[in-house]
């Protein structure tokens, strides 16, 4: 809840060992602490103006319209979030939400799932549908441009690539020319970074001089 | 991972007590059942043609690009699975990836999440990135896809190339640990089309092969 900025978590008959114990241990999260514990749905949602439903189920016979969860569903929560406080109700996971509980709902949400797997872990649906949610507040962050490597550098790569696989031993007799244009459209074909094209140019250039040594010129 | 359509875990190093228990479990799902073990993240990903490191932190000084979680990310990890696997790397929940970790990646990729709570619950994470894919998984085609280089050809190149480096005297003393994740990254920044990699391994074998008969070995 914390990861995507949901702030208030109401408890309906919660199981109360587990939650005193979870609220009270070392390092419980101020969010946790300030939980509020409630006996029905009707007490805990008062004050908001929207309560949406999360099922796994979607063929059973709802009485809800059901929405799945994507863009759309999260705008017109959003909508909603601008003027009033939305409840999003999650059941729990060995029986989800009730026909009660469903019966407090404006409709009823549906976290799009594989066939052979619709139920999920509850606090995973939890973390998606609120990621969700989250995505559609956030504006969008456009990355810098990345610097490419000048022609001038990608050029000396190849040649001392070249230097090196002819001084090795790779270009067969005869074929200087053909290798040297595969050699360049390689390199071109890299796209590579100017940072990466200097630390490159510069592996290469050493490996050349200790070529060149070895064949004593 | 089930409820969004991924069937292959593998786990480096995991907890051993914890791991064995769960998939000896009673109910115990077919995913946790076939999970596999590895030592390395290089033994855990060798066929994978394209790695992404999952990172909270926005600010680190990374040596990666980083995207974030959404639409557009996702659309590269659809794309590049149309011809071969995809690795999603998560860490523990304690510390993360380690730089070692990250320098099997070809980028890394962030969960936004509210600035004052960027840690997530690793179950949490893996449901909402896992979800973000399913969800675009219809990709819009457009030119068709290039096979790109495996993690193991990958690999293969980065050793050669700092056989190379270490033989011509580029790497200095006591600098071997910096020199190696820094030539893997480099590798994996150049995004190397499959045939492309081939040529270069040989080529960078060649030369190896020079420089070791120039060193009398």
């Amino acid at each position: 809840m914390s990861n995507f900025g949901a702030h208030s978590l109401r408890l309906v008959n919660p199981y109360a060992v587990a939650f005193r114990e979870a609220r009270s241990a070392v390092g419980a999260s101020e969010l946790l602490k300030k939980a509020e514990e409630f006996n029905t749905v009707a007490d805990a949602v008062p004050d908001c103006s929207l309560i949406v439903g999360t099922t796994a189920v979607r063929s059973r016979v709802l009485h809800h319209p059901l929405h799945r969860l994507n863009q759309r569903s999260a705008r017109v929560i959003h909508k909603q979030l601008q003027t009033g406080r939305v409840a999003l109700l999650f059941g729990s996971e060995k029986i989800g939400l009730t026909n009660e509980d469903f019966s407090h709902c404006h409709w009823l949400l549906n976290v799009p799932t594989h066939d052979d797997h619709i139920s999920m872990n509850l606090g995973q649906a939890v973390a998606v549908c609120l990621y969700e949610l989250a995505r559609n507040s956030a504006p969008k962050s456009e990355k810098p441009p990345v610097e490419l490597a000048t022609a001038e550098v990608n050029e000396q790569i190849a040649r001392a690539l070249l230097e090196a696989l002819h001084r090795s031993g790779y270009v067969k007799p005869g074929t200087d020319a053909v290798c040297e244009k595969k050699v360049r459209r390689l390199i071109l074909r890299l796209n590579l970074e100017g940072m990466d094209a200097k630390v490159l140019l510069g592996m290469a250039r050493q490996i050349v001089w200790k070529l060149r040594q070895a064949d004593g010129n």
